[in-house]
């Protein structure tokens, strides 16, 4: 091992890569699973494509909503739909900042426009959201709204972290991302240990995506699901294979991944063995 | 589709990426597949951690020798051993020169001093290469007998193109190169068309990383399955099975189908779909 200094831009890469490799993930797409409208491909090309967005955030350049407005449009060139975007609002702040308290620094700095960036980067991407909400991200009244109320980007995660669990991450102070990378760190390395990390959380926090998708219900299913897979007691291939038939796929704890992946890199954890 | 320009950078990453990702490839690591010592997320590894070195490459920054070292060095973080030795040989060229006929304007305009500092970044590879030879890439004299000699590293590809279809691209107008991106457009899209280049290249080439490996009987016979697997009388999956329990990877002709993937995406070639 020697070669060149591995910077946070190549990090958040490395992190994005090493998620969607591991399998078996039930539910999300990994090596060796697609979905129809979004393969392996489309994962790894968003990958290569956010290093300018990345790096600016990396070199300091722009605002947080400026810099996830970058990496939608930097990754926004396949038809794969949106593959990163909670990715996106967890590894900014972090590269930005540095470690989490440099993030949640980043984090609690944001603006009204950052507000209105998120939107705007919001709305070139696909990803489903609950609706009946004045600030409904695909509602073109949800800008006024914000300025009105002069919500900061922060605000409006604030907002929205009682039912996603991205933006929880940012009013928490990233606690979720930094059990992630405790548990990458016990373990062990390689992505075994993604896979491991993936099933404790799946087994203890209900994904916010699932419960927007097919409700609560589901989530809770699942959730219980994961614990039975964690005990021993049910085969983590099956469960994989009735997620996927049923389109369930834990794609919020899948971002925190992310985002615990680059932590626990920068600490060293080994993902090559 | 919208998003930003797609830069030459961009495209060699792409490449890497589509390549690896493709599958079944018989004998090669891929998508379902791994060596025990280089594994599917150390060729992606590599691919995003070329970027600094691809990157001065389409800067024009760097002569083809100092690129190949920069590129060995920044990909030499993991213990995977070489994964793209052979494909930055191509990539150097052509992202330098833009495309063919300027990659073969750049290979003729090296220099002793290039194929020196190819043999440095070669010795901090793991490639396996023929011995009983007076320019033996693992031999420390070598160095001074090119100097002797005063072979440039276009000499130098010259003397090893009897023995190294890479090399032999630089000789020929890079000819295999323009017949994989030929047949990439030929088969459709996406890594169906990946995969049938690759049969189409296995079938009618004898790979020589097979031929240093394993002799020459050994990539005839390889060859001759191919052909059965393109002409629909022998099944892929057991043949690519055979191949990797055997040890027998074409690694040469997946550098080259790297190159071609690399020209085909700059044409419109579309991976995504």
């Amino acid at each position: 091992m020697n070669g060149r200094r591995i910077t946070r831009a190549d990090r958040a890469q490395l992190a994005m890569m090493l998620e969607v490799c591991a399998f078996p993930k039930p539910g999300n797409v990994d090596r060796c699973h697609d979905y129809p409208e979004t393969r392996l491909e489309h994962f790894l090309a968003s990958t290569i494509l956010a290093r300018p967005a990345l790096e600016r955030a990396e070199r300091g350049e722009g605002s947080v909503g400026e810099l996830i407005l970058d990496a939608v449009e930097n990754t926004s060139v396949h038809s794969g739909g949106n593959t990163h975007f909670g990715a996106f609002l967890l590894l900014v702040p972090l590269i930005s900042g540095g470690d989490i308290p440099g993030a949640c620094r980043v984090v609690a700095g944001t603006t009204v426009d950052d507000a209105v960036l998120f939107y705007k980067a919001f709305g070139k991407t696909r990803v489903r959201v609950l609706s009946n909400d004045a600030l409904d991200v695909n509602d073109p009244g949800a800008v006024e709204e914000i300025r009105k109320r002069e919500m900061t980007l922060y605000d409006v995660m604030l907002y929205s972290a009682r039912n996603d669990m991205v933006a929880r991450e940012w009013i928490n102070g990233f606690a979720l991302t930094r059990r992630g990378a405790d548990l990458l760190h016990s373990n062990g390395g390689g992505s075994g240990a993604v896979v491991g990390t993936f099933i404790e959380l799946l087994s203890t926090e209900p994904d916010t995506f699932v419960i927007k998708k097919h409700g609560k219900d589901t989530a809770w299913e699942v959730m219980k699901k994961a614990r039975e897979v964690r005990d021993g007691i049910r085969d983590i291939s099956g469960f994989d294979q009735e997620c996927i038939d049923a389109g369930i796929n834990p794609g919020s704890i899948a971002d925190i991944i992310i985002a615990s992946l680059y932590i626990a890199l920068g600490e060293g954890w080994a993902w090559d063995c």
